[in-house]
């Protein structure tokens, strides 16, 4: 199948919106959690979570213009504090739950049977059951003027990460740690390795593939 | 493991290279293909590709400050077209050494043993071996000023995805394409799939984990 700009262009929608988040590969799928300024805890489902840099520690995220009732982007720039909690095989039934349109102020931890967990200096909940979490301070919100969406940078200021998954150079084995990968808008994935490489050299050509 | 924002500081710089880089789960890898304004072909292995909309269809990806002998970047804003290609397993070891600093000029298809391919109307060449994969026309470059990275909008203007991978309602199974999945700095996997979910609607909470 080949697809141009005009094709692309004129597809019906729900096939586009498939294909298009099909498009960019495996996803990292986290539970954003967060706190409403009225105290209200709420965590949501994101594949859009990237690495911005390791020193200072920064990531991105994407979110959709605010809508009434999602309220991470709110939260976040209300309280300037979210956590980011990885999903395991056994309960991302439930993070794809916490995507329905709950009413302003339910709580989702409530609504899908997940635990609210609090941790000193860490105003946002994490999710108690989610064993590689960590938690972001808001540094900064960037217009996407192109469709509306906003690129949100937080600084990581808080890791918890089992022990036995962090190898001695500081590799996490997210494999070992049961972390879930997503890909289009509603597939879930297990993974196996394949290998860790190390740091490429210049070398002589590769002969055969 | 539980570290606060003054060791996360003070990790020591290639441990906190993996840990943070590990953090963010499983990404997406591709090889972004790209020709310099000399027609030289470059093509490079990129895991920051995120989504960003599909109406248009729009993706992002975050680029390092630009480095002599590293051209993606320059050869995007000069060409204004590049290509994302998904890596099989039979392929990820050439992906990787893509990676590392060859000469500006060099061509990494002739180095890693890789064939470039070109389509009509996409001046940035393909990587053949690949059988998931489409084309981008630049469309914006936004500063981080953070950290002195870029975010690379793009809009998708061609796409080459097989006939049976792809399902009746646009989904395209990337596990049946072989796509591969990386995570931390280094580490390669393929997928294992444990469902694709229906779309999320407000039920009765959910009793058990």
């Amino acid at each position: 199948m080949i697809l141009d700009n005009t094709e692309i262009t004129s597809l019906e929608k729900i096939y586009r919106a498939n294909l298009i988040n099909s498009l960019g590969g495996f996803k990292s799928l986290v539970l954003i959690g967060t706190k409403s300024n009225r105290d209200k805890e709420n965590i949501a489902p994101f594949s859009s979570f990237f690495h911005l840099g390791a020193d200072p520690a920064l990531c991105g995220i994407i979110v959709k213009p605010c809508e009434p009732k999602q309220n991470t982007l709110g939260n976040i720039i209300g309280r300037r504090q979210y956590t980011i909690n990885h999903v395991l095989p056994v309960f991302y039934k439930q993070a794809h739950q916490c995507s329905a349109k709950y009413e302003e102020g339910t709580s989702e931890f409530k609504e899908v049977n997940l635990t609210p967990q609090y941790i000193e200096g860490i105003t946002a909940p994490f999710v108690l059951e989610s064993k590689v979490k960590f938690a972001c301070e808001f540094v900064q919100k960037i217009d996407i003027e192109l469709n509306g969406t906003f690129l949100i940078i937080g600084k990581i200021v808080k890791i918890i990460v089992p022990d036995h998954v962090v190898s001695t150079d500081g590799f996490v084995n997210l494999e070992m740690a049961g972390t879930v990968t997503c890909s289009g808008l509603d597939s879930y994935h297990t993974t196996r390795q394949l290998a860790r490489l190390s740091y490429a050299k210049i070398t002589e050509p590769i002969q055969e593939l």
